[in-house]
């Protein structure tokens, strides 16, 4: 059973996930994505994972088949464990809980080599709305405290599987660098009255030098503070506290934009490496004036090294007023 | 000038060194090593660097000559400066500063292909009395109000030039993560009128499981809520709050106990990449009963993904207790 331990210092949580070992006679050194002959994830290999939990299907084709175009299925290695108990204990000055969680994959095309961006959009906006539709869901279990859909592009942004997918796990905690951003941003409204991304979109848009994208209902930015080069967040201009609450239209606008910036990163820096976000609330935490979700996408360009994680606090060395201007520069 | 720029909703600071430019027609894509032909860090090589600020030095040699084992140079691409104002102000609803600090690398032997834990102990005793030194002196300088001593080795550590050495960061704000382990120290010292890490050792020592080696003056452990694989901690026994206020007597303790964790980690996982940090106070925090300096290291086996950058909660496949006991069974 994998186990959630808190740092009773920092009081941040770590996944000791040891049925994912990384064992002193198996270590993985190299780190390079070794593109198996055949992927798990391609259609008509639906055997080489666990069963589907939900899948976009043709009309008439059957679960565990081909005929799909997006499919979730539980991840074969997961860091956390649906069945059991939390069993919430203290070891001795320790926190402990079971790892207890959800940790799904979601595969948004059959196609080996497919790319994000270049999917047809009404196809881009089923995996966005799979994305949506299983971050609600789990919601209904009420050991989870909170959701985080990420997706990890490329070997060196950590994947492990070269058929390109996005992953879910569902938490019996919230994080604390989620926390940390509630609590900033609900310190931000307390003063001002006033939601701290509404004040961001109207200056980014008014300033313009680290806008890449105004497209309506969403912009895209490279944030003031970017932690690294090219990181870029896809704000939405409407009020909305979690993703799950997006609607169809919303999906179809933010296709477009998220499309927009992967396509960009793709074609300017040649197709980096990225892990790619959806920050949205804690699970209950239905509707709060102070709080947005918000997508953010940080390309994979320069290593985090020892600075980075003693700290917490990057060096980055490219400035989002050059990273926006040059991503505004390539022809659309 | 580099800036100081904070995230207005995390508050977590990020240092934009545009001097140390990624750029769009220069990205760093590879990210491995090239060992250049020349090690500027290498005996007969001074010249290389910037003008050394300190050395060990055989009687009689000259400064930026041969005969150093120990030599303290500025960073050739500082990510910070250190002539100029804070120039503290708003940009709009953000914060900024310029990006005054101090950079510097600490080269702890002159042979290109030393490994701290091979050095003959006095003179690793020398290294750690430098780190020392050069921790000591920049806080005289009253913009400074913290400084981070860290060591990447090897290039998946992001470790650029192959010669090992330390870096020494000076910055005018104390980082986020630095922060929050003050504060969690505090507060447990405020409801257990004890220090966190005296519990932590007792706790340790008695239950035995993470204990790698007990020594003296130092325990080292695989800390409970380890992070990553083989994640050690060096913990002091006696009170502490900055490593700047180490004696010569203490820091030949800690050269044993830090070549033997080191060597251990290189016999035991075939020399892996490494990010090693001194966590000491803050300047100005010269004796509090609640914090104590110590070491973390933190080996490179697996790679900081998606999930943990959004999330700041980590994925650890392999246990402390595993860890440990693999370390501690190796041979002396």
């Amino acid at each position: 059973m994998p186990e959630l331990r808190r740092c009773p210092i920092t009081r941040r949580w770590a996944i000791i996930a040891t049925e994912r070992a990384v064992r002193p006679n198996g270590l993985r050194t190299t780190r390079d994505t070794v593109p198996p002959a055949i992927s798990p994830f391609a259609a008509g290999n639906e055997h080489m994972t666990p069963p589907e939990i939900h899948a976009v299907r043709a009309p008439g084709s059957a679960p565990n088949g081909p005929g799909w175009r997006v499919r979730v299925v539980p991840n074969k290695h997961p860091a956390l464990r649906v069945e059991g108990d939390l069993d919430k204990r203290p070891v001795g000055l320790y926190d402990h809980m079971n790892g207890i969680g959800a940790h799904e994959v979601i595969i948004e095309s059959p196609d080996p080599d497919f790319r994000l961006q270049r999917l047809p959009r009404e196809h881009l906006v089923d995996a966005l709305e799979t994305y949506r539709v299983r971050m609600q869901d789990l919601q209904h279990d009420s050991r989870f405290k909170f959701a985080l859909l990420f997706r990890n592009h490329g070997a060196a942004s950590g994947a492990t599987v070269a058929h390109g997918h996005a992953q879910l796990i569902a938490l019996p905690v919230v994080p604390a660098e989620t926390q940390r951003m509630l609590d900033g941003a609900q310190q931000y409204y307390r003063s001002h009255e006033r939601n701290i991304f509404d004040d961001i979109i109207r200056q980014e848009v008014d300033d313009g030098r680290r806008l890449v994208h105004d497209a309506g209902p969403f912009v895209l930015i490279a944030p003031y503070a970017s932690r690294v080069p090219f990181e870029l967040w896809i704000v939405p201009r409407f009020h909305a506290t979690r993703y799950e609450t997006a609607n169809r239209d919303q999906l179809e606008a933010l296709a477009g934009v998220l499309a927009l910036a992967l396509d960009r990163l793709d074609r300017g820096l040649g197709d980096p490496a990225y892990n790619l976000v959806i920050q949205s609330a804690p699970y209950g935490m239905d509707d709060v004036p102070w709080y947005r979700w918000h997508i953010q996408i940080m390309p994979n360009l320069t290593r985090v090294a020892g600075f980075e994680l003693g700290s917490g606090f990057f060096i980055n060395p490219t400035a989002p007023e050059e990273a926006a201007e040059f991503l505004r520069s390539l022809p659309a």
